[in-house]
């Protein structure tokens, strides 16, 4: 069967251009002049629109298990969500619990996910334990197509992992090719200060933040960078919030290490302002990293156009107000950490087109192209050419939208966004050739979405 | 009349697919999965091969007058050793006199390349005057399809630029959209070094080098990034050859300003110990900037995979020894400035690939993809995509060859690179559709290639 | 004839210890335990007060010549007020004229002010002319006393030198060990942007600041400091007003060049708020370089605690508002550039002691010792110790006084300082031995003070 | 009792100048020029020689427990080789044992240096604990005058603190205005380090240089620094080794934070070359952090004339060839760390002056001034002044001495600077009045030397 995106305007990290494309089953199977090809089986007509790769959404959490409760997006909603805003593939984390081995974990991942997800989906691995055993698995993972391994300066007793296991696990990363991913804070201080800001009473959301300053995500993002030099391995800060942080990944870059980073909608469009709100409603903001003071944003948008800050991810993990943020009231440190935001990453970004900070060619660069090479996915996904899967949305910029807890299709009783009122909206979304979102609605089912095995980061220099 | 190219991996800065390019007429019409179309008017089987974006060369200077001189290769000859090299598009620079306006300047350098090119060529304009009247012209220029203006901060009493010229011609470049170029060495504090080097009867080729210390061109380049951030004007540094500028223009990309940096072949290659070179055959190496200590060339190389440089053109410069360069014999200040080079620039980059240095996408984006976008010839030019030009090189990454005077097409009697031997050669080159290199010979003359009107800089953040 | 000055603490750059100070003749005799010399010919009580080395003003311009004009205060009048605030040694400026000899200009200078100061000065010498005659003049000047050579970046067709020129003075300096001093902002720069002011109908005080933009001082410190690299000579930065130079500077400290600066009372304490008043008012506060943003003066200070700027001077350069400034009213080109401030320097300077900026080792450093050393009167000067000369100052940390032109005793129609509230205040002052300021009023009288020849700057590493 | 002496140049950190010294009883009575005082009881002729303030090493460990050791030199026998060195003051640090409190630390310490030292005596305290009730003893031993605290980022499971440890003992230094002493080195991240070298079988001394890259030492150092800043609170780091510290002490330096830090002479003079001497005599170069490559050496000299590095002390921690430094024979990481140095600082800081490094006034400063500022003894110690401690040193720079084990007072078996030539030798030393070395010998005996209750840190900004 043959689908034929007529008119549009094809989209790339270096712009656009008037072009058609033929999608031949799953695949795309040319990029023309416009009309080179008549018709087709199937014809969109995206006269005035924008044609782009699928959205990459590199950093999700679905059904993570966290403090006893899990966040409320299963692998179906979740990529239902995805969708919905063009989101065409997702890597969410396969979370090792301590005591258990890599392939077990991944094995329990892949039957949360399978036959689930509407989307093509991939995972990276957190490694909670680093031992003999689990540094001969990441060879494992690699072959099993998880070429990725999320460790922790944070969250100590919990994923956390000390320098010597990270550097253990950066050794191991070396001799296999696979990317370390960091949450780079500095948790044992920031412990500290937060057991102070309990131990004097101060119990409110907002303290997530005070208790958290940019200068611990500058040391340890300094600290992972100083540790990948030492062993030679490749590193990936995630959810980047802080401009000390952005300053130590520039200066690494620049010196030409494999240091890359991503920031998140959040750390570009809220602030610490939104933590502050008044009553408990400042827990709908709670995510570590924590949302910063207003002046990073601008830092952080000019991150996205030096491409200090290469990938745009969500970091999407929802908890609802009601019964899991409500945990920690009175007790700010027991607030599940995390903001929902998969369905939205494609189009706050391209809100940044509309707002002049970014181009439209790093819009999909850094919500598309770049992740697909960062993570081994690439040219199967991440680019509109000849061969790559026909993961292809359809992207309004005309259209009108405002976001709201009512209308979107996560499963979480808020929106960090409410309100919000956006230029641009998805019209048509083809996953793998499938019209998956398309002007007369919803189009997949679960299972139609399939695991990625990836191939190594295609960025090392 | 339609060709396809089958069976080769085409490039683009993010790597390679294997692809079919359709062309039809001047034009490309498909780039298709292998196989959707079966033949053509013509076929070129590139299996084994790579299939790029011809090459554009942002940086020539043919038939220019220096010092009574003329450099030595004419339009027809130089375009000619291009295509030969698998560079499809010049940018050449048209000098003006002082006393003479843009425009009667612009005329001439028309006249002189009008029916003389083998391949597409542009303009930037060198402005030696700064005026009322010509800041005017740029306006004029600009619509006309010369969209930079280099501007010197070396060669005092030739073309020398105060910093207050400067500073209105970037005032200019603001308001109209065009962009600085800068050869960015301080050429009031090298000339004195000349005064007394030569004052004190050191008169070798070397001298060249001893009297622009790589931190006089690191100070140049800070400067013009001063006045540029003072203006809010873009800046575009050529033939980046030191360190020290290399850290300048690093610092500048990093804070979001619009700077960018071009270096050449000869940087990377060669050194000041070729300057160094007994007799008078140092020579032969004399431009400006000078060849470096060899500590520099990991440095560019670096900067070309952090895209601190984002360019590489050759500078190409021809003066043949005999007659031309030795006119400085007994005073270094009296050799032509200027090293043949526009033939080899795609191969000595390629060695790059070879070498590890730079990754194949690194490879087209820096020679073809990057100048397509930062002159204004973009998508036109410097990709592999339907609507483009079909200028396409098809190149043999196995081939070996051996650089050399005798064998090249440059009219120069020497060759910087003599004997270098070189894994990868060019195949086939297209210029608009038309085999202008292909194993059957040359297929081009005088006046196949055309005058490309240029729109402004694509990168401006 | 002996003097005692007892009951006092001692001041240093190390702070301040409870000690006796006798004075036989014109030097200090010994620093004793307190009470180990039970008395002497004449007797100073300094209990409760500080007893300090004479401050030096490194940088002041009497009876100047500028535009026509000459600074208000005379030698005579200057050197009292300089007195009354607890300056003991000034270090003002010949003043070459174009087409005239080093020789010729000392001369010139030392007739005004041979028999006409109260208290001990040096010169240095402004450098308008270099050729070969002038540099090697500069050994003669050394010879005579007069070590370092100001130059100027800013100024075109006034005092500016081109980069060639500095390069030359430069070379001469470290051959002969002087030193060079630089007024280091970019005047062709500036040059323009006044004159793109003027044209545009921007004639206010205001736009004095406006035109000489900090980045512009930042981009000549960082210029004049590649050049002093290239050469290996040192360099002092007079007057520096700007974060960006400061940050300059800081970075050659780090790097171990001899590089050193100063910065003045008045970018300390004013800002171009001043230079903005209403009516012609802000003309007052045009000097150069200009008053900056107020976000500057916490760099300043941390500078001066940090030691990136070692000296505090006045750059006093006394205009009256009327008849003076006032030629520049609709032009404020045409304004007469400088400020007076010889008379306040240790007062405003304590004030930042009282203000917790520096310490109080650090005031009598900036202000008394660190000068000495720099321009080769140590120990002569700068220092309260036995074989020094005895120019003291006792100074009551607990007086109150108010600033004001009505009481101070510069030779000019205005304070720039008018109503400032001071805590501190000198309560006498010797100048070798000599009473100045006592108590019983002044003492001294023109010619009393004598010509200082200098040794070499003291801090060369 | 009074003492002349007479003749000698006197020394302070701003050069010397010719002056005779009377001392009466322990304290200096005055300071004068030559000739004011004709005799004394005792007089010493100090002509043709330095007069200096007695050195102070703030930094020793006698008698320190190690892996089952203890340092060689007892508080009598290190004191007294200090003597011979011209040093009266050492600061040595209590080492808390875990369980313990820092009173009981500090009783015991008492106790082993009472009555025992032949000169003055401070402590520093290591704490090993941080807990509630050692946080609150901080503020007990600065009444008690142990006003700095040692932490360790080395050393995991001996004197390791976790960076929740160090937060909440720093936030108490700003609380009591004491002043945290770091040991930068990433412990955790080296100990793995050093588990693969033993696993691997690489046991050779040089492996701890090996194991302990100066990159880790880099991190720390920033990591600290960042600590320090979030909390507010001085810093100063002991025995910083490597460029990469440095450059971050540069970098607080220059942005105004209270952080300090000290180098030693082994890294001045010795190198990673050492510790790689064949058989097990690298053992004698063990020390942490490990001798670097040479090429540091020319930094952390640049870091002392820069003031980025403000002290020199020796870590001086003697342990046995024979006996003690075997213990790590087949396992490197079982060599006890430390390297004898006490006698020779004064010496080999003095070469520093000979071979051009630094200046006269700046190895009295950093060998003694700021020792004495830094750890609140001055102006009781580090300065010739009236009211200071007669801790005075009669240096005869012309002198020369060869280093060796066969001379040296110091209890151990080896050298490091076995057949070093220096110029240079003390002739006398005064501790407060009493000559303890002098040309007749060795006047001291245990006991004469008493504990010194400091005060906190006279740095802070």
């Amino acid at each position: 069967m043959s689908t034929l995106i007529k008119g549009g305007t094809v989209l790339s990290p270096a712009g656009g251009v008037p072009a058609d494309v033929l999608v031949e089953g799953e695949q795309i199977a040319a990029v023309t002049a416009p009309g080179v090809f008549g018709t087709a089986d199937i014809v969109f007509d995206a006269t005035g629109k924008y044609v782009l790769p699928g959205g990459i959404d590199a950093h999700t959490h679905m059904e993570m298990p966290f403090g006893g409760t899990f966040s409320s997006d299963t692998f179906e909603t979740g990529t239902t969500a995805a969708a919905w805003g063009g989101t065409t593939t997702i890597i969410d984390f396969a979370v090792q619990a301590k005591g258990t081995s890599l392939q077990s974990t991944l094995d329990k991942w892949h039957e949360k996910a399978d036959g689930n997800c509407v989307i093509d989906y991939g995972f990276h691995m957190i490694v909670s334990d680093v031992n003999d055993s689990t540094l001969k698995e990441m060879r494992t993972c690699i072959d099993a197509g998880v070429s990725s391994f999320k460790m922790f300066m944070a969250y100590p007793g919990v994923f956390y992992s000390t320098d010597g296991e990270i550097l253990r696990a950066m050794h191991q990363a070396r001799e296999t090719g696979g990317t370390i991913m960091m949450h780079a804070e500095n948790g044992i201080a920031i412990d500290e200060l937060v057991a102070q800001a309990i131990a004097e009473g101060r119990t409110d959301p907002v303290e997530h933040g005070y208790t958290r300053p940019s200068a611990l995500e500058g040391e340890a993002t300094s600290r992972a960078i100083t540790l990948a030099r030492v062993t030679g391995s490749p590193l990936y800060i995630v959810h980047l919030s802080a401009a000390e942080a952005l300053s130590a990944v520039a200066e690494a870059k620049d010196a030409g290490q494999n240091v890359f980073a991503e920031t998140c909608p959040q750390y570009l469009y809220l602030s610490i302002e939104d933590l502050a709100k008044p009553g408990f409603e400042g827990a709908k903001y709670v995510a570590s990293p924590p949302l910063r003071e207003k002046k990073h944003q601008g830092d952080l948008w000019r991150g996205l156009r030096t491409n200090d800050l290469s990938v745009v991810s969500t970091d999407h993990c929802p908890f609802c107000f009601k019964d899991q943020k409500e945990l920690g009231r009175g007790d700010f440190s027991k607030i599940p950490n995390g903001i929902p935001g998969v369905e939205h990453r494609m189009d706050l970004l391209h809100q940044g087109v509309v707002a002049g900070e970014i181009s439209l060619g790093r819009w999909v660069e850094t919500c598309s192209a770049t992740p697909a090479r960062m993570f081994g996915l690439y040219p199967r996904k991440g680019v509109i050419a000849p061969g790559s899967d026909a993961d292809i949305v359809i992207y309004d910029p005309a259209a009108k939208q405002t976001l709201s807890a009512e209308t979107h299709h996560m499963a979480v009783d808020y929106s960090a966004y409410e309100g919000f009122e956006l230029s641009g909206k998805v019209d048509t979304v083809l996953s793998r050739g499938k019209a998956v979102v398309s002007p007369s609605g919803f189009g997949a089912k679960p299972g139609d979405g399939k695991f990625l095995p990836r191939d190594l980061c295609q960025y090392l220099g």
